[in-house]
């Protein structure tokens, strides 16, 4: 019989951002003139800089002849591309023991967060921040390790860890010790961060539980402060007890081309239930050697030409337009009286619902009053609840305009 | 504590390809002056045609200017690509049952073909063919289908359809019933095809048992036969019972560019633990949302240009140009004396050793008489024993100057 996993049939079907989607395009749909600005979904919108561009184009020539055609490539991708990242997002930051055999280029951080699930056991407990990226409690819930879900919205398996300005959105730690913890800095909803004493409170709390940390710093070029770690790896043992996951999605705009990385230090242990120890990054390379044949060649060559002087400056100059963007929504929405939380060393900017508003109420009347898309903290979890999500992806004429609209709110 | 999956322990570390290419880097090191030439591993020789490397640079220009980047794409792939494939891959073939809905664009077979299981429950009984594409294998070991690994090379939980000589590569009809079936035709590593009649058994069998069969038709442009179904669903009623897997890598050398797709009928039901039935649609497209964000588009665009009148002639050039060094070989090596199978339907040629030597050990003799890489059909499981698996993929030069090598063995 074709049975399935019924993990997916407890899992609502729903995905957030299918939902938002479809209420924007029934709104559209009854209003046909309305300029809707979309500041929901985090796709960036300012095209691939000049050196990668270049770096496609050389890659497309390369395989239109015989002599430079490149197949099959390394899954763990080629190695230009791992020596590149070795050096400049870690080496040259100070972090060297990342070396260039632990770092694994993926399609993306997305496939890569879903997939490491794969290597853990069904059996592990999982914790996660609240509001949350949602693919982390999807792709556990997936494995069956979310349990069941109850009628507040909770898994009763996964451990949540509420992030809200009560607690200056800065986890606590939990009460019962879980085997696997999804940390996001800088956070996607909140656009707020641990600095370099918080994230250290949590290595040292994996540590001491042999717990595992999935660090997700897709965001880490955008932060301004120094005190704020820009790899886990900053923080001494983190390399016994975490996995760091990156993206080139933000930072260099290739949400359409695909490309990310993840790093898997050889340091890091897991056990089997027989007590064998066994190397993490054993276990990666044998998953991605089995199910995954590499990202595309024409992507790996474009990022290598975002590590050239050239490349990081054009990388810097588009983080930085969307940076100041950030700022624009900050100061607007703050002089709108609404109270603001990040937008300082993350693209997002994470807004109090006024009024005790829901947050879906808050996302309609930003659709309807503003025609600004934005999204539902309550998507990212119970305490995301009572606010909503902007992100600075936009251009800076959208931004200019949002925050007109916005401005306007007060004077009706 | 950092719990691992289990099974990963269970799975023996090396990997087929691995092995081989250790053990020619080992030969290599020994004898630098040695020409080698790569039969062993599937990877295409021929550049990208050019109506696809227009389409990469167009991609690439489009991604230059904000007005016309692409960031996230549709998950399943774009529209106009699945439009394509509806029309060019099934409904010119008589298919018109096959919608562009149903039709999964993902970055290549092998990826989807090992994270399909992530929507079957891991109760499944699964049965493969033997010889086999490995990723079906360890695939289902990694998620706990597999049981234990016998010291004859089987999993317990595996049911095993023989492919050899002596029932001409036909598997027969199981005694055991699996839950799920995995047949890739034309075959890899054999290089054999199941006609129209033979399908057919397989698909009835599957319906009357609920069954799922995993069809991969990587191969199915290599086709000549006009006997031979394309696609499973060519035969009535595998809509109900089959998903198909399909890639460009061997069609139009994407192998590096990395795309394929992966068609899942609505009419394809499973069943929960309670007996809910649910379409395997559902579950796959909430799998690829959730874990997945979608090939690049870059390489999309890239293969809606080998639908065009002047891509799909260049795509079958490169077809023709392999199956003219299958004809070779297959000559060849009959001409030497060996005994060959497949290369007519296929870009592989499947060869009995001679003299009761063992696959590894004719493995050795060829890359050590002719610095000739194949694959040991040991590789591919216990009936791949007394076979090697030489692939068309190489140079015409190339191929030419093997069957040289190999026809000289005789006068020794």
């Amino acid at each position: 019989m074709i049975k399935v996993n019924d993990n997916f049939l407890r899992i609502p079907s729903s995905y957030l951002f299918s939902e938002i989607a479809r209420q924007v395009s029934d709104y559209c749909h009854t209003h046909p003139n309305a300029k809707i600005i979309r500041m929901g979904i985090g796709d960036v919108t300012r095209p691939i800089c000049p050196a990668a561009i270049s770096g496609l184009h050389a890659g497309a020539d390369e395989q239109a002849q015989a002599s430079t055609f490149h197949g099959y490539g390394p899954e763990q991708g080629y190695q230009w591309l791992r020596n590149a990242i070795a050096t400049h997002d870690y080496a040259s930051r100070g972090i060297t023991s990342v070396t260039p055999d632990e770092i694994f280029i993926g399609d993306g951080a997305k496939s890569d967060l879903g997939n490491i699930g794969d290597i853990l056991s069904p059996d592990c407990r999982v914790a996660v921040t609240d509001p949350v990226y949602p693919v982390y409690v999807d792709t556990n819930a997936m494995a069956g390790r979310a349990g069941t879900l109850s009628e507040n919205g909770l898994w009763n398996r996964i451990i949540y860890l509420p992030c809200t300005k009560e607690n200056g959105f800065v986890p606590e730690l939990p009460h019962e010790v879980p085997d696997v913890i999804y940390l996001c800095y800088p956070n996607n909803p909140t656009g707020t961060t641990l600095n370099r004493q918080q994230l250290k409170v949590w290595v040292d709390y994996a540590l001491a539980n042999n717990a595992l940390i999935l660090f997700d710093s897709a965001y880490e070029a955008y932060i301004t402060d120094a005190d704020v770690p820009h790899s886990i790896y900053e923080i001494p043992g983190a390399r016994q007890c975490a996995i760091e996951f990156r993206s080139f999605s933000k930072t260099a705009g290739f949400t359409g081309l695909r490309l990310g990385y993840t790093v898997v230090p050889h340091d890091l242990k897991g056990f089997g239930a027989n007590g064998e120890e066994v190397e993490l990054h054993r276990l990666w390379l044998r998953r991605q050697t089995t199910k995954f044949n590499g990202a595309s060649y024409v992507v790996q060559r474009a990022a290598a030409e975002l590590y050239t002087p050239e490349g990081r400056r054009q990388v810097r100059q588009t983080v930085d337009y969307y940076m100041a963007n950030a700022l624009m929504l900050r100061n607007g929405l703050t002089e709108a009286g609404f109270e603001v939380y990040g937008g300082v060393n993350a693209p997002y900017i994470w807004v109090k619902t006024p009024d005790a508003m829901s947050s879906w109420d808050f996302f309609r009347f930003m659709l309807e009053k503003c025609n600004i898309v934005v999204t539902p903290g309550a998507g990212f979890g119970p305490s995301g609840e009572g606010y909503v999500r902007l992100t600075a992806f936009s251009t800076h004429e959208a931004t200019t305009r949002a925050i007109e609209r916005i401005a306007a709110l007060r004077t009706r």
